[in-house]
């Protein structure tokens, strides 16, 4: 993101492709008493945005994983403002555990003079207030390998040791090519460049939607962080990607194994509950005003077929969490509103 | 079309409704040796781009009557600026027939100080080179009960006298509802006027999806100058109105009876072969700077799914021509690019 002299945040810069910086506070907490942030419940905050992408892996993985009660959650609104991610939703628009307004107070707290974008997912230092890492895939694998021992009874294996080597490939080219994918769309700055990027996201997403007609997910029989990184996109193609960043080949519903793969997911728990399609709409259609001047939301699209049966545990068998077993009910208080989410659109 | 102090056209109005202005020039060819304009071979020019879904009209029906030789068609390109539609695809940039680079030229020869929108479809008078009417209900009215002398054999009766009053009911609801409610969508100055203009369009479409569930064409068995003014707002629908208009509860494909519908009429002589779905596609993402300011095309939607079988004829019977028959093959030189059709799609 950068800024324009009139301080309107301009996402497209004319005849270029997009480019996302990636130059992130790469700290990370580790399971190690000595480190500078080692592994203490209760002593950090993630801060996370439901609309953002990034931001919802983290949202996922600590559900998954039953962390609720060792890592506490902020959760700034749908939309941003150029400088911050804002606290707009909590009551007097203040963190209640941070006493912040704004995501960049953290920032600031750390580096006075921090330059770069203020970006969700951040986990925050409760005790000095300061940012420790936004850095997301690094925070997601953190979860799953330093805080073992707070992980509940069940919780999956997300970054199983037997096919680490062909899951980082795998995720590589889910990031450089969908997750990302959708923003080089989005953002080009020309004809050529916006349609350079429309084949590339579209021969990537055939190549996954060959590997799911053979296997129930990225891996295998069970979730693996793979399966959360691609999610996240999915989720969000038809009710954002296809229509504001002109990634129209097809919808998602139109593909059956990435759709019959996208719904699976959406409804095993720790993934669908964690999707608030209306904040998701509402970030992306209101904070890109040079792609979407009037910041008029869409209405649609009809949600209910995220319900429907995939059937994609009959024809391949597999069970999400395999040996372990599925996360319980949404940590209260962090419920997303019922208004907000696919099952509002059954009649 | 209103313009601002920059001189960039200006669709949306902030905080308001969009109404179209429907002050036309409303003069009338007409069987009648004594008429100001009467009906007369080789003297008349259809001025019609292939984008406008109101031009895309009269082509389809002049078509269907077999009209091309006794009414010549100038085509202006997909693209105009804040004053005029122009002949930037002939040669020269001129109109072959009316010596013009710009249809406003025609508007000014006939009221020096025309003060509202160029728009197609236009008559033009060959020999003065002025303007007779840009009413576009009334032109193709016109074309099937004034110039019926010169309809080829076995053209169909567009507006059959037994259904007329209902289909006149038929066409104001598709008018006022559909052909119109998709600018409301896409042209809502608000999120309030927007989501009343996105209910009322789809609640519309769910009262004609229910009416085609029990008729192979709106009036019946045959097809009718009803059929005609649908077809052409729902060919644009998936590649225009559901992304750039935001009119996204479901697209056209979901619709059962809507879609088989659509691709019945598609692969009907006169209706699929007067449609350029690239010249569609960038005049609205084109045009309409201040709804999508970078003015990048999509490259979507897969269009194959046009040329599928939709079954209704084995469902329902009938045949679009009654006891007529289809039109023979385009007009030498009228030909859709072959690039721009749905068969491009097809590998």
């Amino acid at each position: 993101m950068s800024e324009t002299t009139d301080h309107t945040p301009s996402y497209v810069t004319e005849g270029a492709e997009f480019n996302r910086d990636t130059n992130y506070i790469d700290d990370r907490i580790l399971n190690d008493p000595n480190a500078q942030w080692p592994v203490e419940p209760g002593r950090y905050r993630l801060v996370a945005a439901r609309a953002c992408p990034w931001a919802n892996r983290t949202i996922i993985v600590r559900r998954l994983l039953g962390l609720e009660d060792v890592i506490s959650l902020g959760m700034p609104g749908p939309t941003h403002d150029a400088r911050s991610w804002t606290f707009d939703l909590d009551p007097g628009g203040v963190d209640p555990v941070l006493g912040i307004e704004r995501l960049q107070q953290a920032f600031f707290a750390r580096y006075p003079d921090y330059p770069r974008g203020i970006t969700v997912p951040a986990v925050v230092d409760v005790p000095t207030g300061v940012v420790v890492t936004n850095d997301f895939p690094q925070i997601t694998e953190d979860f799953s390998t330093q805080w073992t021992e707070y992980h509940r009874e069940g919780a999956p294996i997300l970054w199983p040791e037997e096919s680490r080597a062909e899951m980082e490939n795998v995720m590589r080219h889910i990031y450089t090519e969908i997750n990302n994918g959708v923003y080089r769309c989005g953002f080009a700055g020309s004809q050529d460049a916006y349609e350079a990027a429309f084949d590339r996201l579209f021969h990537a997403l055939d190549i996954v939607e060959d590997r799911l007609s053979r296997s129930r997910f990225l891996m295998g029989e069970t979730i693996t962080e793979a399966d959360v990184r691609l999610f996240t996109t999915l989720v969000r193609f038809d009710p954002v990607y296809f229509g504001h960043f002109k990634c129209n080949r097809q919808p998602l519903t139109a593909s059956e194994n990435l759709w019959g793969y996208a719904r699976d997911l959406y409804q095993t728990p720790g993934f669908g509950d964690t999707v608030d399609f209306v904040q998701i709409k509402q970030h992306y259609y209101i904070v890109h005003q040079d792609v979407n001047p009037a910041q008029i939301v869409p209405k649609g699209p009809d949600l209910s077929g995220w319900l429907s049966d995939h059937g994609r545990d009959r024809k391949f068998g597999g069970s999400p969490f395999g040996d372990g077993s599925a996360p319980g009910p949404v940590k209260p208080g962090e419920e997303v509103a019922p208004a907000h989410t696919a099952a509002a659109w059954v009649s």
